[in-house]
């Protein structure tokens, strides 16, 4: 992995800033790697899809914007109608399938996942989605280890709802493992 | 206000990011601005302090990272010794007077408040620290409105905490308001 450019997409309340910072913290604190996380609002932002991006990378990185992510992840049709058309060719889109219904054909590798619908039944909170998410993402690929994630968490994550973020991480860890690919 | 540069820095787990992902989304939802936040985590993040930058536009921003704040806060004497040197002349020096003693002279104002220790005098929790460091420079300040800081606290923060971080952000407001300046 030399340098790896994501976008995580959904809505606002998603949770999807919290999950980039929690990926970028394990990238740099854990495994000793650079990365850059950011979020810009604007015209585009305010109708509609929250967008942040992550930049992980082995080596310095100067400019912490994604033009063209190697993975973007889309949590609803907006963010999907919106992003997808910027994804690398060759790259990894992952879309909550239940929400998402891709149209257009992109040169990217899809991988359609049950996120909500496994969060909701297994653990019925909604505010864990963002964590199954980023579960997923690292069952799929290899950017860093699961491990480097949980640390994260239990850092981040108040005692209380520390067993329920574990529990919603693996769900998406077991659901994104059978997709795993490395970049 | 045509463009404001910011950066929040403190140690990890005072909140600066949550209060700077809180202030951009105050700028872009409520008042209708641009505004970028980001995080670049590298090789000097790994030591100590934790650093956010924030871009306050009214027109389109192209690259978010700051290279050269307006405005810098500094809530750690280890945040104020690696960024102090960054701060744009004529700009703004928000410092935690409890923590930071100035050392070396800058071409900025400087104004040092005891936001920690009023926090912890009236509210007891330091987990609201971050909103009251916010309250404390948009009482300085007028990037945005304190009403439109508040829309957001009410959006973002779970009802059971809600009262706890409007009384935090008042907090800040009073301490910053007797050092009122426009940018």
């Amino acid at each position: 992995m030399k340098r790896v450019r994501l976008v995580f997409s959904g809505s606002g309340g998603q949770g999807v800033i919290t999950a980039a910072i929690i990926l970028a913290e394990a990238a740099v604190i854990i495994e000793g790697l650079n990365a850059t996380q950011s979020q810009s609002y604007g015209a585009a932002a305010r109708g509609g899809a929250t967008r942040t991006d992550i930049i992980i990378s082995e080596e310095e990185i100067n400019f912490p914007g994604v033009t063209s992510p190697n993975i973007l992840v889309c949590l609803t049709q907006e963010a999907y109608n919106q992003y997808a058309a910027v994804i690398r060719p060759g790259g990894l889109l992952l879309t909550d399938s239940r929400s998402v219904t891709t149209a257009k054909k992109t040169d990217a590798k899809h991988i359609g996942l049950p996120l909500y619908d496994t969060v909701m039944e297994r653990i019925g909170k909604p505010i864990v989605y963002n964590i199954t998410m980023l579960g997923a993402l690292i069952g799929i690929t290899d950017i860093v280890r699961p491990e480097s994630v949980l640390a994260i968490l239990k850092e981040r994550i108040p005692p209380d709802f520390l067993a329920m973020n574990q529990r919603a991480f693996d769900l998406g860890l077991v659901l994104g493992a059978q997709y795993q690919c490395r970049l």
